[in-house]
């Protein structure tokens, strides 16, 4: 490396120590607004993070950072790995963002928080009209992103996906969702024919607060989630934050009527958490930590939630301590009745409470709206009834109200290309469990309770590529694949006949 | 006004509309740090709240705020009332910062942080020896302040005392507290020899944190606490955040076997809120809101959690909800039993946790020990000592560690002078508790539980121009009357007089 170049790399770094600051407190406000923040005092919150978000984009694309990013950008060759990583990965978003102002960037981002906060009237009020016309802009505002950009790609909703998911476009999924459609909708036949008939009256059961508290707590330590470095508190729509390096959040939704939805909402997010926490601390020092796509975060996130918590050995597992805690509410219900209940299948509404076989199909509506919406074939006007159609169609039910349908997930109030990355997730740690199960015996260490082997393993084959590798490479590098639906299928199917006995 | 001034104290404005992104930032990110945020990551938390107040400190003295305060300081005769007060405040911080550049604002904004992580740990690990370093440093820092300020007052500790009770100085201030600690320990000598003993078991008992939960919104929403402009969590040491306009937070710590300790933080931290969220639009409007002093502050949050909190009118009023949230863990303690235990007077070694008679001395061994340190007549390392003997002749009480004793408090962490406030809140308010009671009927109202009437006197006589007077003018524009402890240790000997029948 040239004296030039060590000095340009160094000057970059300082920027982005500074960005770590704007990252830092903007990570404290978002987390802050979706979980304790008054009613009204949101909107100023919104106007604040938007205050600071566009400092932190003046910062970042200041005449100075933007020299070198393109200097580090033609030098490439003389970086080491995770130094060319970065210069990659700055110089795309540079490509993307050299044409726009930051009054443009301001404008976006009071768009985005405003849309949030529509979307929270809207869901409580059950109404769509009351989210329309943010939406409509939101969808403005993609459009005008990408045509700012240098090298778009022609179509919309492709340059959204890939955002989210590098390298896998429209003429990817398509294939993929087909074959995952098909799968999906054979094994939900063969699961309603086979006429077993699955116990579900406790799962409606009152279940106190204060003891599903004790039990989110109970669930996440022995999982590998460290509480010194994160804690665990209450929202509408769970996520994870990624706040800092020592900083991982899990938010989670108590529902008194409905305690396995904090259950798995806190194994899920305890997944990402745990992922955060135990990413390479090169990845960071190379300021390359948050370039990871979602589809490999959704991967592990799942992974803990249906491979681990919804499998037979960890309900084994942690059968004592719920009737420890839940014997007054639960205590008539056995371990095989608690086992085939986290896993009855049953067309429904809500995304996030549903079992492992209907959630590809939710994903695939969410495909086909987004693929609609970003191509203009339906207006904003035209969403609701376009998704209660498809509901009716893959899943043969209709929401009764817009709280329960087309409002129920947060996503489109920052936009689109999101919600393939949960089915891609599936999809990877279905081909990736595989080669888990043969090297350090997965099935045996869950019902052990040796969650330490699996995350290591996690750490030296998951992680420690995720923020160098694009998705289809780092696939391969673990499991010498490409993207298939036909493991996650032959999983689904291998587990299901066990339940339901076809 | 002339055209000049109109347009300089507009740039003002739209500076110190900038200054609020920061301090609203600021507040957030102050709030996570004492609520929620993981023991390790609570480090780079204090570094990126020390980045952005010196981001903040750079634009409040950049050379066009300077040239503008200054402006408006000559031309103050030319202002309407609000802003003339804005004006004066900011010269006032100008004369106090002028020769501070912003690299030693950014060091004092670390000392402070530090001081308050070492002080955490230190108070988790019950050894003031851990803290002591870092208050060296807290201590130098403010002598180094004070040493840069445009005219300061010879003495260290009068600046300080001035910084946190405009024109309260120890001359003020030793009067005062030689009159309180007298009155004080007049009437502690009766209770004493009153021999009436008042029945104290059920202090102890193990209540719930959930039930205490639910006690706490029962507590807040009829004083008249907005939960549409504010929210309640927990904490170390309680507080609350006036974060924005429409944000006051309240912070409260549960205890299983002390529930009458949450019970009366959230109640004085209540009235804090309570005050945030009742002051004038055009005091917020004139950026004059936050210059209101600790102890106009407290004479309202003490006001509520005695005044009110502690009578026996207000026992009466709650009994009913006590019984009907806590009857299995209290069902035997009678309306009088629990109004009497509220107000059982014993010297004890915890000052937020103490009756309203001993709890003033706790604030004279405060005082007197900041004079001490301040003037240099102990070293740091003879703290512990110093605080021990003072509790020991004043009350006759030694803590076992320093947890219980000189490390309890949170407040010299970030300097000193703050302590003397709450003890002159409480003379505040039984000056103008007798107009109250005169105008309103103070008793009536809080036996038919009408606090909206209290609010709205509070609103009229006590917040509307406590952002514009300094303490003592204020004081006599409500009560006609000069700071006094005679009213407060009148109303004192009225109230237990009543309870231990001397």
């Amino acid at each position: 490396m040239t004296e030039t170049t060590q000095k340009n790399l160094k000057s970059l770094y300082r920027i982005l120590a500074t960005g770590r600051r704007y990252e830092h407190a903007l990570g404290i406000l978002y987390f802050d607004l979706s979980t304790i923040a008054p009613s009204k005092a949101m909107s100023e919150e919104g106007e604040t993070m938007s205050f600071f978000e566009n400092q932190y984009f003046k910062l970042i694309t200041s005449k100075k950072a933007k020299e070198l990013i393109v200097y580090l950008h033609e030098h490439e060759e003389e970086l080491e790995e995770r130094d060319r990583v970065l210069a990659k990965l700055l110089y795309e978003e540079y490509s993307k963002t050299k044409n726009v102002t930051p009054a443009t960037q301001l404008r976006w981002s009071r768009i985005y928080n405003k849309a949030y906060e529509d979307w929270l009237k809207a869901k409580n009020a059950g109404k769509f009209s009351k989210f329309e016309k943010s939406l409509s802009k939101v969808i403005a505002a993609s459009k005008e992103n990408v045509s700012l950009r240098e090298n778009a790609l022609p179509d919309l909703y492709d340059n959204l996906l890939n955002d989210c998911e590098k390298g896998m476009l429209t003429a990817d999924l398509d294939r993929f969702f087909g074959e995952l459609r098909d799968g999906l909708t054979e094994l939900l036949g063969k699961i309603r024919s086979s006429g077993h008939v699955i116990r579900r009256d406790f799962l409606s059961r009152r279940v106190p607060v204060h003891k599903q508290r004790e039990f989110s707590d109970y669930l996440l330590k022995p999982n590998g989630y460290d509480f010194d470095r994160g804690c665990i508190t209450t929202t509408e729509h769970p996520f994870t934050s990624d706040i800092a390096k020592d900083d991982a959040r899990v938010t989670t939704h108590y529902h008194e009527n409905m305690f396995i939805s904090n259950m798995y909402s806190v194994i899920h997010e305890g997944g990402h958490a745990i992922f955060m926490q135990n990413e390479p601390d090169e990845d960071y020092d190379h300021y390359i930590n948050d370039s990871i796509t979602n589809g490999m975060h959704e991967s592990v996130s799942r992974f803990y939630e249906n491979v681990i918590g919804r499998s037979e050995e960890y309900i084994h597992l942690i059968y004592p301590k719920v009737m420890e805690l839940f014997g007054e509410e639960l205590g008539d219900v056995s371990e095989r009745e608690l086992y085939e209940a986290v896993n009855i299948v049953e067309p429904s509404l809500i995304r996030t409470e549903v079992d492992e076989v209907t959630y590809g199909l939710h994903i695939v509506i969410r495909y086909e709206m987004e693929k609609m919406i970003c191509s203009g074939k339906i207006s904003v006007k035209e969403i609701p009834a376009a998704w209660n159609r498809l509901y009716g169609e893959y899943l043969g039910v209709t929401p009764k109200t817009d709280a329960e349908g087309v409002l129920q997930d947060v996503h489109w109030s920052s936009g689109f290309g999101y919600f393939p990355s949960y089915a891609i997730g599936n999809a990877y740690n279905a081909i990736y469990t595989q080669r888990m199960e043969k090297e350090i015996g997965l099935r045996k260490c869950i019902a052990a309770g040796d969650f330490g082997k699996i995350k290591n393993w996690m750490k030296d084959n998951v992680f420690a590529k995720a923020n160098i590798l694009e998705p289809k490479e780092w696939l391969r590098s673990i499991t010498g694949k490409d993207l298939t639906a036909s493991d996650f299928i032959a999983y689904l199917n291998d587990k299901y006949s066990g339940i339901y006995g076809f």
